[in-house]
């Protein structure tokens, strides 16, 4: 599918908003994900204020672009709502992979940005969001509207694919 | 994108055969995923031989549809390959949920069952496919044809959206 092979990793956007329909269209995207047992352990944080996206780059040492992106989604996991144990980081991850494969067939650029494990990373998010101590922020997504395309790259490598032993 | 919203947990297959182009696609799929630092940390094992699928629910309570799946895909990290340490499992994740949005979106039937951090399910899959210690079975996806049609799930939550802060 084109949005699952043209995604990539993108940190120059131009000045255009993204419309609240099309961020809905992105958190749709991100609840149609799996989750273990269905638990839907996710919450996610619309980010737009300019002040807000200012501070990450402040303690996130790759978050350069939030500063020129139209808006920021932080995925987070609630460890309450966590019924199968052990199992919310894939179950955010999911949900984090659709908003990118979303935002490329919508003509949006996207980044992903690592916030857990990383404690230096974690503790600033839920300070600044304001997150309850059990809510914890997976990832910050950069979006807006790419300033030029970039072409796919082919990562495909026959010498991780094993049958049906290693 | 439709096989976003289309995608369901699909347990019942026919017992149609499913071609090596058609399984290259869905890895190809799996390896256009993002990762931390482009680390690239997977291996995936594809499971066609009945003998190894049969062995699976003996283990793992929630996968019994292996038995009539055309094959698998365990999605596996492999800790030498992971440059950004505890990033894996996110990177793993999102080549699994791009097999999965890449299968419906070829008429296939899919279903994550997760493996890690059950140790009483990554050890029985390490020992079966004789994974080396360092390599992690993070998930089994069961595929195949599906023998019915299941409609579109709406997950979505207003709830679980906030503007700037919690």
């Amino acid at each position: 599918m084109n949005a699952i092979f043209n995604r990539r990793s993108i940190r120059k956007f131009t000045k255009q908003e993204i419309s609240d329909e099309t961020i809905e269209t992105l958190l749709r995207a991100a609840m149609a994900a799996p989750s273990a047992g269905n638990q839907q352990p996710w919450h996610f944080i619309v980010i737009k204020d300019e002040e807000i996206l200012y501070e990450i780059p402040k303690f996130h040492p790759y978050s350069q672009m939030l500063r020129d992106a139209a808006c920021a989604i932080v995925v987070c996991g609630d460890l309450v709502l966590e019924t199968n144990k052990g199992f919310w980081v894939q179950d955010c991850s999911a949900a984090t992979e659709n908003i990118l494969i979303e935002a490329t067939d919508l003509g949006l650029g996207s980044v992903w940005l690592g916030v857990h494990p990383d404690k230096d990373r974690v503790k600033p998010v839920q300070s600044l969001l304001g997150l309850p101590e059990t809510v914890v922020p997976l990832c910050i997504i950069a979006l807006g509207y790419p300033t030029d395309s970039k072409s796919p790259v082919d990562r495909f490598n026959k010498a991780r694919i094993h049958t049906n032993k290693w």
